[in-house]
């Protein structure tokens, strides 16, 4: 039998401890032990829980508790949600999180003291909820080299898009939706703005190049201020829009990471990825691409990815699993505005005619679109391969001819 | 530095030779030892082959070395792939396998060998060819019970039904081209005829619930039937006509599982799995749905998944993987005939009207589908849900009637 503690009571945690009974046979079955949960560590009541006697508020009971093998963190947070990882490691204990913060803040001091403490850490619910992809990454396509990761990684934000692209919601109105079906927390930033889709790719970023890229390196923009207008052209063109987190490896050894709201063609394989489901594609130079499809949160989805992971450190805990990444820094990471990609250009000017051949003088090749609602003086126009300085020289030159530039999304070649 | 050998250089065998060879030092890096191919076997001859010293023709030269701990089996075929695979385990080196039709129908006595043997019989390639599927199935789902498993398993069948969707081509006209593109064999009979797909459901069912299910228990029906009628009604009718293998849980504890052409609404999430992809839905109670796309064949996605499985081998040379299922029989299994869904009927009549009615008599509630340029005299319905044999019975009836039945076809709630 294998003490286990699970560390906050909130949706995932008490997932853990749901799953964790429920199927205590056939996990038992497959850890080759049985797993017993002796500590949950919340600091609220729960006096009726059927699992009262095992609330703890002091994390030392975990902590000085040998017994305890393996700790699901599944507090949320960088604190203190660090600190307790980091002693839990240090006194010999695998600790297994959903916590995409901490991992893609703290990661690779994390895995360092794991290592060196013989112990794991593990977080296959920090990316894509309950859809398996940490763990196939790591060992399935350990013989390819990783060309490219991209994917629809926040399940909030698309849930907002698609009901902006299938139900003309403006995005305060999917909002809110979002919000009253629980989708979105109140304050809603750390979705609408790209934050936690950029924590999940900086994650699989380094996974993949073996050296830590921290968060505030990805180039993040949310989906704020998309509106029902930039829909509608990007569907006149053929396609719709999506935030997607992406990473490509580089020639020169760095590489383009970014998170931002991109124009995907009707035909991409991410395009039909809808609601609250999380898509990701994975490249590899032998496999082709994969693509993983399913609920990227939730309480059971994530709880399951966590338990698979205590099942894999109770089946270990005397190997160690090779997960592990180096320490990083910003000269992986090639600056944004050095990145050239197709643009979608929506803009407003009294003479249409004269600002697109303005638009075709700064910009190159362009091709107009055309919706068949087109407000007063409105029009569209997509570009070819250009860089980020150059787009936004451009834009700077085609105000000063008189021309308001509403939006400028990015193309994806996906 | 470990020793293995291959076993097989045919399509698969020669790209694994090449991703060894091509990844050699981050796969040594991933296994944590190098790994050096000492033996090529194969009965023909490679003298042009930059690894002409490393070819034999005599399994004993492999079967004997004591240096050589992993084996991969990529020639395909029971015979004698089992025999080798046999004696390889019993003289203690593990087996990584590509061989669908050698673990469909001997997977649980050679899972045992391997067991008693304490070496590993691993197959991630088997099904999904670059997918991962076996190794997410048996470790990050496993908190998970399994409700269902669908997928489109064969990558010609589904690029033979893509053309007849999308390009209006006949099914012979497609087969051709397939054939022409290296997609399908000269003798199609193993795809075209379901077996193949066959295989791998039996393999996922195994795997799945614990005990082998052979595929002659499972019911399998190819598409050499299907026609472009059948798909221009499917189209009316909003779907598309896929080659699904289906295994679904049963409250009884058997299975009910089949192989065989069903029309999917347009929405579904394997809809969309087009040319020679594969797309595997999992279904876990606590997971929900997730699916797995990607190339299900060639080269270098299937040689990618059989080194997965040689690294997986080497770094736990000393443990044993927890890949296992006991030997089953039909008891497992439910008749096909006791399944029931409803189906898409379509036939021809000189009184298409009293056809209709007398199909409700029939059918139950039944709903008429038409479609732009029907032909003279035909008509085509669907059914709620209904026993094969009852549907069976009704379909004898409505031929006594003056209708002549062209086809019935399988409509999925996928």
């Amino acid at each position: 039998m294998i003490q286990v503690a699970v560390m906050g009571h909130g949706v995932v945690g008490s997932g853990v401890v749901e799953v964790l009974e429920n199927h205590r046979d056939s996990i038992a079955k497959r850890a080759k032990e049985e797993i017993n949960i002796k500590y949950i560590l919340d600091i609220r009541e729960f006096p009726d829980s059927p699992y009262a006697q095992k609330f703890t508020k002091n994390f030392e009971d975990i902590l000085n508790d040998e017994e305890v093998r393996v700790v699901a963190e599944v507090m949320g947070g960088v604190n203190p949600a660090y600190d307790f990882t980091k002693r839990c490691l240090e006194a010999g204990k695998s600790v297994v999180t959903s916590n995409k913060e901490l991992v893609a803040t703290k990661g690779a001091e994390l895995l360092e003291i794991a290592r060196n403490n013989n112990v794991n850490y593990l977080f296959e619910a920090s990316v894509g909820g309950g859809i398996p992809i940490i763990r196939p990454i790591n060992q399935c396509l350990a013989a390819n080299e990783f060309v490219e990761i991209a994917g629809i990684l926040n399940g909030t934000t698309n849930f907002i898009l698609t009901k902006m692209i299938k139900d003309n919601m403006s995005f305060e109105d999917a909002l809110r939706m979002a919000q009253q079906l629980g989708y979105a927390e109140r304050k809603p930033e750390a979705d609408v703005e790209g934050h936690d889709a950029c924590r999940k790719i900086a994650i699989l970023a380094s996974l993949c190049y073996g050296k830590h890229i921290y968060p505030e390196l990805v180039h993040t923009q949310g989906i704020t201020k998309i509106t029902l207008d930039d829909v509608a052209y990007a569907g006149a063109w053929g396609g719709v829009i999506k935030l997607i987190g992406q990473v490509m490896k580089l020639d020169d050894g760095r590489v383009d990471i970014s998170v931002e709201p991109m124009i995907l063609s009707r035909e991409s394989q991410l395009a039909n990825v809808d609601d609250v489901f999380n898509g990701i594609l994975v490249r590899g130079d032998a496999t082709g691409d994969v693509v993983f499809y399913g609920k990227g949160a939730g309480k059971l989805p994530t709880a399951s990815a966590v338990v698979a992971d205590i099942i894999d450190c109770v089946r270990n805990l005397k190997t160690r699993k090779f997960v592990y990444w180096e320490d990083g820094d910003a000269s992986l990471v090639r600056p944004y505005e050095e990145s050239a990609f197709p643009v979608m250009i929506r803009a407003k000017a009294e003479d249409k005619a004269a600002a697109l051949k303005k638009a075709e003088e700064l910009f190159g090749n362009v091709k107009a679109v055309s919706r068949s609602d087109e407000k007063e003086g409105e029009f569209a126009f997509t570009t070819g391969d250009i860089a980020v300085t150059s787009a936004d020289a451009a834009v700077a030159e085609l105000e000063k001819a008189g021309v308001t530039v509403l939006s400028k999304i990015r193309i994806s070649d996906l």
